[in-house]
C-alpha cells in the first residue's frame, strides 16, 4: 500500500508528524481532517487523500485518533529505530546542526564530527568530539553510518561526498551550495538556502513593494 | 503572462537560475532544453513547459540563449535590485547565515543581526555589529527592512516575528522550529531542518536499510 507515493505526499508528512505531536502535547485524542486542515493549513480533502495513500486511519464521524496517526507516521517516515549520523565541517553551521536538540529526539544520533582545521580539532560539541577528517575513512570503515551531513564550503564538498560513498555511507545532507554528482545509489538531498531568498524576492517583487 | 503560476514552478526557478550561472561560468552561450534536462534533472518537457509559463524563451532548432534566460528568470524572480535583511538570534546559525557570502552576491545585503544574550552585543560578525534586540523596533522604523531571518530558539520566535509584523518588515525567513502565526500580508518562509532528515529517513527505510 506504501509503494508508488508521490514525491510530494512524501514531502508532506514530516509536518502531519510536527502537527500530531503538539496536538499529543496538548493531550488532544481524536481530530476530524476539518479540524486539521484548519491547524495544518491543506484542505481537508488535501489531508483525506494523503492519508489514504497509507490505508486511511480515520473512521467517519469519528476522525482521526491522533495517537493512532502519530505512530503510523512515524512508522512511514522510519522513526521506528536510531540512525547515526555523522557532521563534516565544523563551522557555525556544523555546529548549528551538531546542536539542534529536536534531531536526537527523532532518533538522528550524532556520533562523528570532522573538520579539515586543525583549529577545531579536539572541540567537543554537544559531547561530541571534533576529529581530523584525515582519520574519517577509518572511523566509517569501523562505525556503520546512515547519514552524514556536509557542511564545508563549496570546494570541499564534492572530495568529502567521494570519501562518504566509498565507505558506503547510505545517505548524504548536503549544506555546501553545489549540486553533489555521485553515481551510486546513495541518497542524497540537498539544501540550497539561497533558493528560499529567491522565493521572497519573487513575492516581494509580485506584491510590487 | 506572469499571473497564477503554480508554486511549484515558483519553487523550480531558483534551481533553474543557479545552473544557467554555472553554464554562463563555463561561457556556454546556448543550450536545448535535452542538454539542460541533462544537468539540471528535469525532463526536457518539464523544461519546456516551466519556461512556456514567462512566453518561453526558447527558439525552435537553436535553443535557449543562455544569458537572456539567465536574465530573464533572474527578473522573475525580483533580482533587479537589492534588499535589506536583518538577522535576528547570533547564535551559530545566525552566525552561518551572515557568513554566507552567496547572499550578498544576489543582492541580499545584510544591515542588522540583533541577539538578546548581553555577551553577544559589540561582536562583528562579516562586518556587522551585533545590536541588542531591545532596541530592534526603534532601529526597524528608521530602516525600511525587506528580509528578516529569525534564528532564535523556539520559545522566542513568535515575539520577534509580532515586532517585525509591528514595524512592517516585507517578509520573515524563519529557522526556529516554529510554525509562526502572523495574520498581516507579511511572506514567511518556515524553514523546517528536520524535515529533511525525516525524508531520507523514509528512503533509508523503504530501501530496507
Amino acid at each position: 500500500m506504501e509503494n508508488n507515493i508521490s514525491m510530494a505526499v512524501i514531502k508532506r508528512l514530516p509536518k502531519y508528524h510536527r502537527y500530531l505531536r503538539e496536538l499529543l502535547d496538548k493531550d488532544v485524542k481524536r481530530i476530524s481532517s476539518k479540524e486539521l486542515s484548519e491547524i495544518i493549513g491543506f484542505t481537508a480533502s488535501q489531508i483525506r487523500q494523503d492519508l489514504n495513500n497509507f490505508g486511511g486511519f480515520g473512521q467517519q464521524g469519528y476522525g482521526y485518533n491522533v495517537e493512532d496517526l502519530y505512530k503510523e507516521i512515524g512508522k512511514i517516515l522510519g522513526l521506528t529505530r536510531t540512525y547515526k549520523t555523522v557532521i563534516i565541517g565544523a563551522g557555525n553551521l556544523g555546529q548549528a546542526l551538531a546542536n539542534y536538540a529536536s534531531f536526537g529526539r527523532y532518533g538522528f544520533e550524532l556520533v562523528g564530527i570532522f573538520d579539515k582545521n586543525p583549529k577545531m580539532v579536539g572541540l567537543e560539541i554537544n559531547g561530541v568530539e571534533v576529529s581530523d577528517v584525515e582519520g574519517m575513512d577509518n572511523f566509517l570503515e569501523k562505525n556503520k553510518i546512515d547519514i552524514a551531513y556536509i557542511c564545508t564550503n563549496r570546494t570541499g564538498a564534492q572530495q568529502v561526498a567521494d570519501v562518504l560513498v566509498a565507505a558506503e555511507v547510505k545517505a548524504i545532507w548536503n549544506f555546501a551550495p553545489v549540486d553533489l554528482k555521485v553515481d551510486s545509489d546513495i541518497r542524497v538531498e540537498n539544501v540550497h538556502l539561497i533558493d528560499d531568498l529567491l522565493t521572497l524576492s519573487y513575492f516581494l517583487k509580485e506584491k510590487g513593494e
